[in-house]
């Protein structure tokens, strides 16, 4: 089940979740922390990130999702953030998670959402994950993150039916 | 000339500027009114948003540009912005800044200066620029500002000789 937006109580296992995902590094959940902050202190309208949490079939927290338009476009939203806790992965909470940002960001006018990650072998799996929820890979950063470490860039078209 | 950081006095001249350059519409003016007073209340390190400015031979304010460091990337910079005005354009002073905040990036570890710009006519004369101040085009991102309208991603290479 999804909730939109984000209560307090929320950002203590949102960010246990972004630890136990292995994915993300202390600067990542530092940035993921003042994100969170922003978003209860002055909304998401005015902030532009739009959380969203994904619980599982205990009611449980078991993910999150965070997105918003990118300024000074028309119509192009990024996904910031997804993570489940990987005891809750494989139930398709982070497809979910991406379809119904996918559906806001439509209502708000989106025509691309985009998405990034690392070339490197930890991210396969987020590499797949963006690949079989509709995402495609249009650029690609040699050496961004770090060197030998790029950044790959992925855009799903909202206005085409998703695949 | 160039003088590193920003004053409050400069901050009008700078607006008056961009505006006059013809290439930055109201919502971008808007982003740059509140980088510099983001600069100006919290300083540059705090921010990550470093500036520079470009004074003619008569000592007057003819251009700035704004640089720093992408979070979460080592040894990444964005030229956020740079803007000379119309009358003072040709003396050199765009490359000027360029080479500066080249320079103190590489000071800072940097090893790439990434820029961006779209992809339309009216933008020609800014990709001509970035092409002949040691920049590649690195990956361009379809209808990212609008439809048709494509962002152009550059990258200079802090660590290779400029070309």
């Amino acid at each position: 089940m999804i909730r939109k937006g984000l209560v307090p109580e929320d950002v203590s296992p949102m960010i246990e979740i972004v630890r136990a995902t292995g994915f993300f590094r202390a600067e990542e959940v530092a940035i993921a922390v003042e994100l969170m902050e922003q978003n209860l202190a002055q909304g998401a309208l005015r902030t532009g990130y739009h959380f969203m949490r994904a619980f599982g079939p205990d009611g449980s927290l078991a993910g999150f999702a965070c997105y918003g338009p990118i300024a000074g476009t028309e119509g192009s939203f990024d996904l910031y953030w997804i993570a489940v806790h990987p005891l809750s992965q494989g139930q398709g909470l982070g497809r979910l998670l991406v379809e119904t940002a996918a559906e806001e960001a439509i209502r708000s006018g989106g025509r691309l959402l985009y998405a990034e990650t690392s070339s490197q072998p930890l991210y396969e799996p987020t590499r797949a994950f963006y690949g079989r929820n509709g995402f495609r890979e249009i650029a690609k950063l040699p050496g961004f993150y770090r060197p030998g470490d790029d950044k790959i860039v992925y855009a799903r078209d909202l206005i085409a039916k998703p695949s």
